[in-house]
């Protein structure tokens, strides 16, 4: 009788499920769910960054997936589901009421934005991070120096604290406030209770100024002096938290009829996405994974014997756990990758809306084709030290050193110049942006022996794995798993249930492996140094 | 009876010719011819930067051009011309036998490139520019020091010496070396000896390293330490030279037969292009004169006393006369201006070749369309400091401080910036680079009080017309010839033969006027000033 483990996946639009066998982790199902209000553009103004997401969506989107997984089983199949773990999005905080139910779930704020879950990417809290900046680079207890030294507008506290301030209503209900990723188990597992909830290591870490070394969560003391609003907050967050290999409980009777799973399912202590989408890669330490899409997650894990008790400036974030349990997990990342390129292939299409007799679907056909074409005549390209070299920060730049006023540029541009030299100088410059994350690490002592690639880049453009692995010197293997967050969930699941001791053993006997390794090519090896230390100077880096 | 004078302008592909009555400056005939050889790309080589012209075209050209003017004349009307004024392209020599014949007009000569005219945009004589300004900054006398400091591969002395250099076959026969502009005349009027012939002040003081102050043209002793094949060249050339408003002689019998025209004709002394196109154009002391196509030839002329014995380093030269006599010329540029926006509509039209059901017809005309849009969408597009702000060196710069290794880029993009963003940028970029260069020469004690704008782009964008007269705070006038070297020339041709006794005269009353006036608004001023010092700091300037 095969065991099997389930990953569930929330991401920005969809829950993604899996099941897979533990012993073998071959995918006996999968299926996935979008949210329904979300999908409807309900409470969301993306002119005012605001993005909010619906608590009962997440609900929905769970019954349906875990409905739609038990499908594809054979008969009785599910009673051999021993776990499931879940990763979200983060940080995605939500204000709960007394007994940790989110605000948007009582009747009286069901239609009101600011009591539900802020998503990742919202950003109205730009106020509330500069006050816990200024507010905590003062304190006696730096409580942003495990975040890289910058809290961020995207983070829980400002979030919390934002949503507090502007709606007096939510400001009356309003007791506690609990990550996505930590109130998915606390309900399925019945513990609410905002003292109570387990709460995840990695989000708590990385996004909550929770740490070890300070007890905790920030003081009482310094909650109330950056606003009376959060007093009492403190006290009502327990100060342990859980890496995702723990359990955080059984299904609930009620849970368990409901998603039609047996009762002794163990529910794993929640994990970010790209946290468990490195798990699935199958990260060890000293390896990199790079979640390669519109923007970079990069993830790290490190002994803890090789930063020691360094502090790592200019990242998001370094939590003992919050990857692999005993590793110091490093977060850092590129806010524009993908999009770098979308944005030339946007430039470059503008001019197929001046043909006035091209029919829409040859319009589309050819803006389609835009990247591929580029991609077939940058490959054929020489690598010269006279190359235009642009930066890479059109979104700004998250690692090293977080400023997001930054943009981008292109040097070195003569009336030769074709779209396939920008192209090229684009791809380099996101390769260049993340050698400078790596040789960052790297001078803070953590070593990157190999990356990891993850996501559709990585699966989808050779050209650009390989100026990547040519770019920062070091191999690349593409991971093969197309679903890693749920992946990685699930691994961390099966060790939450016992089925394996470590999740290093459920990576080995459940990793999905890997497709396509580039190897850094000699030949370019001396050009690049050359225009990546253009790169630096261009960036002022 | 009115007197006629023509104007006659070799360009780049074409010689082009104006009838005038000198007392009104109406255009009572007008012709143009092309360049046969020329025009079949015969004795060039893109690839090598080797542009050559035989002489054999600016005659047949002459010829017909002439004979094209005569036929719009009313019978008798012929009698009434009194001088014509040639004005050519330049720096572009020619290697001469003993007799002063351009070497290609020796049968044993006629096909080879070396015994031919090198034109201005002709780049083979690199070496030979870097050797003559080692060897002018270490002689005693820098004779570089009235063209700016920088002695440039485009001019005369580097071309001579490189044709010298790589032809033997050449080399046996020549003996000197003469500009398109002094040939004319000197064929025109029998007095070809080298010794003997009245050369231009404005293309040797610009492009010859002759001044007054040293004497004249270099010493035999420099020309010989340059290199042992100038031996004997500097004693072969007059030191005295001549303004256009002189007369270098009339009409020989022969030549008057030939082009049909009355043998009492003065023909003036030569000029170059861009100086003949600013006294077409109306230049008047401090006002600067910018020819603007796919570059820009910048004309400033400036009392002697503003300037005294200063010596103005970084620009293409400073001599006495050479566009108005009394009155110092200054000659700079940009070196690329509409090629700037040339390219960027290159790029964007790049995804035209990506549609396949586009028709030829409906592609040239989308890409035809490219330029008008973008400026409709810019024009609508406010000023602020946080727009991208670019270089327009694309082609290198050539003032101020020439380096032809510069390239040029753009900062501060971002994933919203659109091709309109991007071409704003470009054009101010090109305003930018005529404010440096207008800023140098005040640094320099060369006021410049108003702009006359003189090409393509002044008559058909008003987009940019404006834009560089908010950037440089100054009014700008479009002159309305559409042959402003031809009038110029005519209006120097009509004093060489008395009709007028100075050009300022000849200007006053043949001057054609101007057709739309744009003054600087105030408005983006302070905007224009933070983006222009952000232009200084990206371009090191």
């Amino acid at each position: 009788m095969e065991k099997l483990v389930i990953g569930i996946d929330y991401g920005t639009d969809s829950c993604r499920a899996v099941a897979l066998e533990a012993a073998s982790g071959r995918e006996v199902a999968s299926h996935t769910s979008f949210y329904p209000r979300w999908k409807k553009g309900l409470y969301c103004d993306p002119s005012a960054n605001r993005y909010r997401q619906h608590p009962q969506d997440y609900i929905d989107s769970l019954v349906e997936v875990i409905h739609g997984l038990l499908a594809q089983l054979s008969p009785g199949e599910a009673e051999n589901i021993a776990a499931l773990g879940i990763d979200t999005t983060g940080s995605t905080p939500c204000l709960t009421d007394r007994n940790g139910t989110p605000l948007a779930l009582l009747p009286e704020y069901a239609g009101d934005p600011d009591a539900m879950f802020v998503l990742w990417k919202d950003h109205t809290s730009i106020r509330e991070a500069d006050e816990i900046n200024r507010l905590a680079h003062a304190w006696e207890t730096d409580y942003t120096s495990r975040s890289g030294g910058i809290y961020s507008s995207e983070w829980f506290w400002a979030k919390a604290l934002h949503v507090l301030r502007v709606n007096e209503k939510v400001r009356e209900k309003a007791s506690s406030v609990i990550e996505h990723c930590d109130w998915m188990p606390a309900l399925l597992t019945g513990n609410l209770k905002p003292e109570k909830v387990k709460r995840s290591r990695c989000a708590a870490g990385h996004k909550g100024m929770w740490a070890e070394e300070w007890g905790g969560y920030p003081s009482q003391e310094f909650l109330f002096a950056l606003d009376p609003l959060l007093d009492g907050f403190a006290g009502r967050l327990d100060n342990k938290t859980y890496t995702s290999d723990v359990s955080a409980g059984k299904l609930t009777e009620e849970w368990a009829g409901r998603l039609g799973l047996p009762e002794n399912v163990d529910v794993a202590a929640g994990i970010l996405d790209a946290h468990a989408g490195a798990v699935g890669a199958g990260i060890t330490a000293n390896s990199m994974v790079k979640i390669i899409g519109t923007s970079t997650c990069d993830i790290v894990v490190t002994p803890k014997e090789d930063i020691a008790e360094r502090l790592i400036p200019g990242i998001s974030g370094q939590v003992d756990g919050s990857v692999i349990p005993g590793l110091i997990g490093l977060e850092a990342g590129q806010s524009a990758f993908g999009d770098v390129y979308a944005w030339l292939r946007g430039i470059l299409s503008w001019s197929l809306g001046l043909a006035d007799n091209l029919s829409e679907n040859d319009r589309v056909s050819a803006l389609h084709n835009i990247l591929a074409k580029l991609t077939e005549e940058a490959e054929k390209l020489p690598v010269t030290e006279s190359d235009p070299v642009a930066t890479d920060w059109l979104n700004g730049r998250r690692t090293p050193f977080a400023d997001m006023t930054l943009k981008g540029g292109i040097a070195g541009v003569t009336l030769a110049t074709t779209p396939a030299q920008i192209f090229k100088s684009l791809v380099e410059a996101t390769a260049f942006g993340s050698r400078a994350i790596m040789e960052h690490l790297e001078k803070e002592g953590v070593q990157v022996r190999e990356v990891i690639g993850v996501g559709g880049i990585s699966l989808k453009s050779s050209y650009v794995m390989q100026t990547l692995s040519d770019v920062m010197g070091v191999p690349i293997k593409v991971a093969s798993a197309q679903q890693a967050g749920a992946l990685g969930a699930a691994m961390c699941a099966a060790v939450s249930a016992g089925v394996f001791h470590t999740v290093e053993e459920a990576q080995e006997s459940m990793g999905q492996g890997y497709s396509t390794l580039y190897t850094p090519r000699a030949e370019n090896r001396e050009t690049y140094d050359i225009l990546y230390a253009k790169y630096r100077e261009l960036g002022k880096l």
